[in-house]
């Protein structure tokens, strides 16, 4: 893939276009609902695997722990972004959508929300880019997780996402 | 469940405790990222569905339609908003948990949002609510779908309840 990094120009221009985690964050957080959250890219770590975060503060509930809803949302975004940084990184300028998602809430979360995301069992980044690049479109499933501050897992999600190719 | 009714208050004193739709706007509108949403409730019809709605222009992603966290958000809350009413009906004071969902984004959405949430397919309302006075707990699902304006479905969900009463 490294030749089509020379080939793509980067999707978005940004202050931050060197930096793939500041401008994936840029990116998310023109969109109005995503701003809403409070969501920060908190990092991506060795194992590949995608950190984002938001404050309760933001997406309380009327029982005093997370709202179903942004826990989804930071889920799915997590998969999103994870798919996002490496298509930038294969220099492969293509739109990303959510295809479908099965979410278990496991147990209420009253503290700060941070989602993590990592390729599912059995995917390959490897053959999810060469699907794309051949072909103009690929899937691929992403598994997420909202882990409870005193150990265990509030939310876990498994996400299949479609990537379109936007030339 | 009739004389429930008679022996629990309601859940939140508000302006519109007289009128369920407005109570239950007012109580989905006290959530932060429920009023970040835009929602507003838009009925519930002689088949018993429930109709909320919220404007794109809040629930926009990078690409003009509507973003998917939105969409989970609000299919997740009008199955919510569907049980707590027959909950203030039937007086019964409960916690309602989202437990698991599966949603599938079957179309892009390029206008206003609407969840339309009715009972899945073989749930009882009589069961639930027998199960729930006589347990303390029961588990209902629900269908959720978002249409799309030229017909068919935006997003569809499926999802299941928890409700634990509060004494």
């Amino acid at each position: 893939m490294s030749n089509a990094a020379v080939l793509h120009a980067p999707t978005h221009a940004s202050p931050h276009a060197h930096d793939p985690l500041h401008a994936l964050e840029d990116e998310l957080l023109a969109m109005p609902p995503v701003a809403a959250l409070g969501l920060r890219v908190a990092g991506l770590d060795d194992a590949g695997r995608l950190r984002l975060r938001a404050p309760l503060s933001a997406n309380v509930n009327d029982k005093g722990c997370a709202f179903g809803g942004s826990l989804t949302s930071l889920l799915t975004l997590a998969g999103w972004g994870l798919i996002s940084l490496r298509l930038a990184e294969a220099g492969l300028d293509a739109d990303v959508f959510v295809a479908d998602s099965e979410i278990r809430y496991r147990a209420p979360l009253y503290g700060d929300l941070e989602a993590v995301a990592a390729l599912a069992d059995g995917e390959s980044w490897d053959a999810f880019l060469a699907t794309l690049h051949s072909r103009g479109r690929a899937r691929l499933t992403v598994q997420a997780t909202v882990p409870l501050p005193e150990g265990g897992v509030a939310t876990e999600s498994r996400s299949r996402y479609a990537a379109i190719l936007k030339r």
